[in-house]
């Protein structure tokens, strides 16, 4: 299937180059909503708007529902107020919610404001939550039943429902104050007898509450192998449903997220290919200045040990290899932590357990890379210099990976994200102490 | 609920370390199975065992169910033959599979052996398909419906299958053939007439065959937000269906392969605090001791240059700098290339595409950094030293950029995991190249 894509986009693009927009709208004729999606996600923002323009206009909104709300937002800028306001209109509250906080406070009002009064009344309900808890990314569109209504008047409610609601497949179950009880499945309200009450076929529910964030609420749903999670107000009343789809996008952005910030920079929110350059050198610019004053702290170090470096020049050559294992071994332990903080193994309170467990970590590879380091410097460099590499090896990894293991979790308590904290400044942090250590081995071993 | 859960889990370490079991049943009665998994997840193998072996029968295998295959296979061999034999018995086909590939070979015949007939030849029917395929994580137990039935003749089939089938929220349409032809949803099933054809309701389906990776088809049927996604062999003949729950497992494995490979690490595939200390130490060693090789180039150059660095001891001072921010910036592009190859916003043929715009974003931050070690390092060492440091930061970000784009997009083309040839070896790589860049520079300067 990719081939075919492939081809399809190669098709689009020759279209667009040629300026054809016959040849285009004959490309596209043929294709599904998820064919155009993959292609749009491919292109430069001005092509994106000419492609968009020449939908059918069902095609067009089913492909907009498909974007990702920073897309979104930059498509709109291409189109005219009416077809602004009735693609709005299109979407669902949460949807909405996503795209509202990707646009200009004015242009979102104005859409409010030219939404029906049911449909406003909705997506405010929605807007009332906090930024990036679960209240604002769950569906107000549900079917909840009554504990005592019987599994025959269920069934007849999920008729009812089946065009509106965002899922009939699980059922959140309630008591007369709307208090949330337990949760059924369709599945085993087809299985039950017609008479039975819903309150007999019922699971116990597990929920989240609104304000929960939505990282958290999102790896619940998907942990317990859940297709919709109930989400509740403090008082366990219900407000709302986070279905498995949109909990899978929560997730897919948070990842997307760590994996930036272990890497130095900014998430792009973005497909890479449609994201303009400029984009892509402020999400970087920042991290590497940052990087860089950290670094600063090194030529300091080395400023200040320039006599014992004057006095053994050889000692240079292993500074690259030092700071070099030194931040490979707190990467490594950082990177495990912030994984098992994300997929909730580990917590801030086992921050003893971890710093027990990283430090003989650390002192095993310190110790196996000591031994290696040692014979083979000594060899090339004298037995000195090598005892010096061995040493310092020992004790540097046994630090970095200490280090690495609590940071994160340090980053946790201080409610950062942990992936911010961990690799870039790790690097940073370990390279300035391992050169410290490496010149005071040094200087004690070779007696300077 | 957090909180709750981790009063439990001290609840249940005093009763371990008390040594009581009867406390430790009293502790374990109320709790449901996904509070018993959260639980386990965090011990240590042989309290597992113990903590294990006292739960009644029906929560036992419900826990077992939820578990990951290494921590299964973990539990297994504290247990006697007939209890291994029951619990594997009760597992559904694609869990057993993927069982079965943590076993020793032995052990797996034995248990395979055990099963009934009619069971053994739906887990032979998983087992045939190539490891990592998607083949091997979908489920044969799904219920299909042929095109031209009824509406309501699908219904009663949904109905005979509630209790055995892994969804019944999306039905494959097939042909007299077997061959796929659409799908249906529950959902519009009860929206049509019972005399309709399921033909007429049915919609396009998504489909992959059984031998795709199966990162790249559980990356589908999270893209398309799909509950199911039908798997077929290569004449389009229907042979399972995947789930999103399913899909949603393979995804975070996906994501902790990435994420530990980015930072140098093998991926740990049992929850971090009940992997043993020395299986850490081995999925770190072989990177650490890898890259060490690696930095030893590092070495290498600097010893060719180190009439250069006796003449000027102060270029040492600027060594970790230069290869830090070299390092840095081809990770960001490396980590950014990374994940847009996971998400398929990027591909192999658009190399060229990632080059051009990497060596911009490059030159653009080398650029700016430049600019500032100038100035800032002229300030302190002088213009020449300024200089050199300027020149330097401009090449060795364009290089670093460039490189660290386009090594993921080779890795893939070669049929390696992009993460493990990104961020550590470019470190390396860079390493070495920006010395020889620095010291270059700083011959044709410096007039050396």
């Amino acid at each position: 299937m990719t081939a075919r894509e492939d081809q399809t986009l190669s098709a689009v693009e020759d279209a667009l180059s040629g300026g054809s927009l016959t040849d285009l709208r004959a490309v596209l004729g043929p294709l599904s909503p998820a064919d155009v999606l993959s292609v749009l996600e491919r292109l430069g923002r001005k092509d994106q708007a000419v492609l968009y323009r020449l939908l059918s206009k069902d095609v067009a909104l089913q492909v907009f529902e498909g974007l990702d709300a920073p897309l979104q937002s930059d498509l709109l800028s291409g189109l005219r107020d009416d077809e602004v306001t009735s693609l709005f209109a299109g979407l669902d509250p949460d949807d909405r919610v996503s795209l509202l906080d990707e646009l200009p406070a004015k242009v979102a009002g104005r859409l409010l404001r030219g939404l029906s009064a049911p449909e406003r009344a909705k997506t405010a309900e929605v807007l009332g939550y906090p930024h990036g808890s679960i209240g604002r990314r769950m569906s107000p569109e549900h079917v909840a039943v009554r504990v005592e209504t019987s599994v025959a008047d269920a069934l007849a409610r999920v008729h009812a429902h089946l065009d509106d609601a965002e899922t009939v497949y699980t059922l959140p179950v309630v008591d007369a104050g709307r208090r949330l009880v337990g949760v059924v499945s369709l599945r085993d309200l087809l299985r039950a007898g017609p008479h039975e009450a819903v309150g007999s076929v019922m699971t116990a529910a597990h929920w989240v509450e609104a304000t929960t964030p939505a990282e958290t609420a999102a790896r619940e749903c998907a942990d317990r192998k859940l297709l919709a999670l109930p989400v509740t107000d403090a008082d366990r009343r219900l407000v709302g449903l986070l279905t498995v789809d949109d909990a899978l996008a929560v997730l897919e952005a948070a990842e997307s997220e760590d994996a930036a910030r272990a890497g130095g920079t900014e998430p792009l929110r973005r497909p890479y290919l449609s994201t303009p350059a400029a984009t892509i050198v402020r999400s970087r610019v920042v991290w590497l200045l940052a990087l860089a004053v950290g670094a600063s702290l090194t030529v300091q170090v080395l400023d200040a040990f320039e006599t014992t470096l004057e006095q053994m020049v050889v000692l240079s050559l292993f500074v690259p290899l030092v700071i070099g294992t030194g931040g490979n071994t707190g990467n490594q332990a950082a990177t495990t932590i912030t994984r098992a903080l994300a997929l909730d193994d580990v917590r801030p309170r086992d921050v003893l357990r971890v710093l027990g467990r990283e430090a003989r970590v650390g002192l095993a590879l310190g110790a196996m890379l000591g031994a290696v380091g040692l014979c083979v410097v000594a060899l090339l460099y004298g037995t000195q210099v090598g005892l010096v590499i061995g040493l310092t090896l020992l004790i540097v990894c046994t630090l970095a990976a200490s280090v690495g293991g609590v940071m994160p979790l340090v980053a946790r308590s201080l409610r950062v994200d942990p992936a911010v904290f961990s690799n870039p400044f790790i690097t940073t942090f370990v390279d300035a102490t391992g050169l410290v250590v490496y010149f005071l081995v040094a200087r004690a071993v070779l007696g300077l």
